[in-house]
Parts: C-alpha cells; structure tokens; sequence
C-alpha cells in the first residue's frame, strides 16, 4: 500500500495545520481515564497523538504506526510526554495479546486500508470487553462549496480516484457506521462534525480550505497528471477554483465523522 | 414561476412530515420577545407557522404567500392561533411600510426565487433597524449517502434542474452567506444543520430518508422524463438506491443552513 498523501516534509507541515485548525471540532469530547491503556491506531507523525495526550494527561498511549518516517517524526514531537509509548506495527499482525487495551483510537487510518473491516476486526481483538473504540475519518464526497465548479469537483475525483488505486477509499466517513456494527461493536454512534468555512470564519479559510484541502488536492497534481486522469490545464483551473471560495464571498463545506462502539 | 415541489395534497403530506421531523434541528433556537411584529415570508401550508407560533407564543406574526392555495391550507391549520395574520403578497411587491417589522423569518423560499438578493433587500426595507432576519433553506448538493449511487445521483440532479429551469437554485443553502451580506444585513452568521441518518435513527429514516428526501425525488417522476432528463428506467434506479440508503446499513446525508442577519 503507498500511502497517497505522501511523507515528506509538506505533508507533514499539511497534517499539522489540519491538527491544529480542527483539534476542537474533531478531539474536544475525546478523555480517557487516568491509568487507562489506549491504543492509537495509525498515529502518522503524531498529529493527533498531541490533542490525545493532553486531553488525557493520566491515560496512558500505545500509538503504532506502520511507517518508520512517520513514528520517528512522532517520537520528536512528543519526546516529553512520558505517557507515549510508540511502536512499528502492522494493524493487521497487531503485536499485543487480546484484550490488552482499555480503549482503541483510529483517526485517519481507514481511508487508507483496503480492508477496513478486517482492521476493526483486529483491533476488535485487543480490546478489553467493555471498551470503547473511538474512529474519526473524513470523506471527500462531502465536499461542496460556493462558486461551484466541475472544475474543482474533478480535482478532487483525481485524489479520490488515486486514494482507491492505492487500495484506499476518500470517502469512507459515511460508512463508518454500518463499519462498526459489521465488526461486531456494540452501542455503535456516529456524530458527524462539519467544517463551515465563510469569511466570517478567517482562521479556518486559511487553515482548512487553503492550507488543509486545497493544498491536500494540489499534492496529487504531479501522480494525476502522471496516471492521466486530468490535463495539466483543468486540474490547474480546479485548483484556482478552490482557492477562489477562499475569498471574502466564498464558502466550504468538509465534514468528517466520528464513530463511538463498544466492545461487549 | 412554477413551484417545483407542487401544490397537491400528497406535497402537503410531505412538507408536513418534513416540518415534524426536522423541527428542533431547524427550528429549536428561533424565539421573539413578547410583542414583536415579525414577518413570515413565504409560509407556505403553514409547515414552520406552526412551529414559530409554538415557539413565540407572545409574538404576533404576519405570514405572506404568494400562493392563495397555501394560504388556505395554512389558514385551516392555524386557524386557533389568534397571533397569526394571513396575507397573500409577493416577496418582490411587499404591501408594508419601511421599516414595519421587528423580525422577518424565511424558510424554504429563497431556493425558489430567480433573484434571491433582491427578495432580501425588499424584506430589509421593511425591517426596522435593529432587527433580525432569519433565513433556513436546504442545499441538495449536500446529499450524499451510503452505498453510493451514480443513478441515485442523476435523479437528484433532475429535481435541482428542473428547479433551475423554474428560475430557482436547489443548492441555495451554501450560499446564505454572501447573499446575506450582499444585500447589506450586519453581523451575519451562519451555522449549518446537517441532518445525518443510519439505522440507529429510525424516525429520521422513516421521516426524512424515506417521506421527506425521497419522496420529493419521486415527486419529480413525471417532469423529469417529460422533459428528456433521464430514462425512466434510471430514474427508477436512483430512487430505488435512495431508498436502499435508509436499510440497516445504509447512511444519508442532507444539510440544511440557517443564516442570522441584522439590519444596522
């Protein structure tokens, strides 16, 4: 599996803008109790691993990744935080004995498993009866905005469509419901969290629909043009599309969801 | 205009359906203080009258339709409310006095109007300053469901044309923000209603998957393939993928948006 948004030094910049603009909206109902053990599955370069942590100061992590960049990018960043333990591991080969964990948090991991049910499953296993798994996730096709533009919808087609060449799927927010009750959660409840972006709301024209989607669409420039799936001509006018409801009479629309289950 | 939803008793039933479920997610946070003079323009049957009474009991409200059918429809429902005036006007003739209300409230009206910014500056001179206008319409180029449906898509697509080709705009809700603001009203804020439904919500299922959303697609039946738009076969395709969005694994997504606005 290629990871599509890519690990270098701009997608991480990207990541943590997106952690930073959204840790309200996506994380602020997020605590786990003191001494509980909480598995993060998927932490990348530790963008959410910071929101976590801080929200629960006496829990303590286990977050894996697959990627070693990723982790060591990760580890940097919270090299403070005694309550962090990071390890490479597979989701799929997790190497933790059943019921080893209070609790399990996957955020942005889904989309980018081409089996996402199997990948419940297991962490379904390592789970505590009684624990809670918690799974934010966006979903591209949530995406709309003022002006419209085909333009910039078939943009973002090319990220779509390059996320599911790599096994993956953009727009798996809205199934994470029927997800969670396929692997077997119980109590499943999914919220979903709205990104509104007008110009009444600055910090997040800058940092969601510039700096976060927009500048997520225009990483896949290069691999959408190489796969042919746009002239370089369109792709650019979908890109100047999206910027433009950045401006003073323009507006965005993202949503992402989060998925609360419980392991009976 | 035409009014692309129609004036017929089984387009009653369904604004009615609508009206009920949906009525704290739109409705809940809309109060005027004893004695204010608000204008409803656009009442319709009389779907939100009901619910803005409810909700200002000591408010004395005049309710204007340009249709005198609805009027009758809303005048029977309301008949025992004594601080509600029915009138028949149009947005674009008012029969007031500048600066004659208090409050105006508009729901589900812009989305039926060619020029949208002109019915919001003729109802700001009728708003004495100070006041407030609120403003609910839906955007059907926020749905979005699961499984996902090319067809489901198309004959969504039918109902936004065929409201284009009546001079209206399905898609309306996105932009209340800068049509607030074009047309000169102050502090204007807008806060989406999204309305998210999977199983384990089987009033919103029943009452908006199936009697609302879907049903005002299938209402379009006849128009559509009149006008050449699709293939009754693939109509009939989309809305039987509408309808499958709201079995036990299925999810569906619509988002309503209510804009505050002040006259300074």
């Amino acid at each position: 599996m290629s990871y599509v948004h890519g690990y270098d030094r701009r997608a991480n910049v990207r990541l943590q803008d997106q952690a930073d603009a959204l840790v309200d909206l996506l994380h602020s109902d997020t605590h786990y109790p003191e001494g509980s053990l909480v598995l993060e599955a998927g932490c990348g370069v530790g963008a959410q691993t910071v929101t976590l942590v801080r929200n629960s100061p006496r829990a303590r992590f286990v977050s894996i990744d697959i990627s070693h960049e990723s982790l060591a990018a990760a580890q940097r960043k919270m090299q403070s935080a005694a309550n962090v333990t990071f390890e490479q591991a597979d989701v799929f080969h997790l190497p933790f004995a059943r019921e080893s964990f209070d609790h399990v948090f996957v955020c942005f991991l889904l989309e980018h498993l081409a089996r996402p049910l199997e990948a419940l499953e297991k962490l379904k296993q390592v789970l505590k009866p009684g624990g809670s798994i918690t799974v934010i996730e966006g979903d591209h096709g949530s995406t709309y905005f003022h002006p419209d533009s085909a333009a910039a919808h078939e943009a973002i087609r090319c990220q779509v469509e390059l996320q599911r060449a790599s096994g993956g799927n953009a727009n798996i927010g809205r199934e994470l419901y029927p997800l969670l009750r396929q692997a077997g959660f119980a109590d499943v409840s999914v919220s979903p969290r709205m990104v509104y972006v007008d110009a009444s709301r600055p910090r997040l024209v800058d940092g969601f629909t510039r700096r976060t989607f927009t500048a997520m669409i225009e990483g896949v420039r290069e691999a959408a043009l190489g796969a042919g799936m746009i002239t370089a001509a369109r792709f650019d006018e979908g890109i100047r599309a999206l910027y433009r409801t950045a401006e003073d009479d323009g507006v965005f629309c993202y949503t992402f969801f989060k998925a609360l289950g419980r392991k009976l």
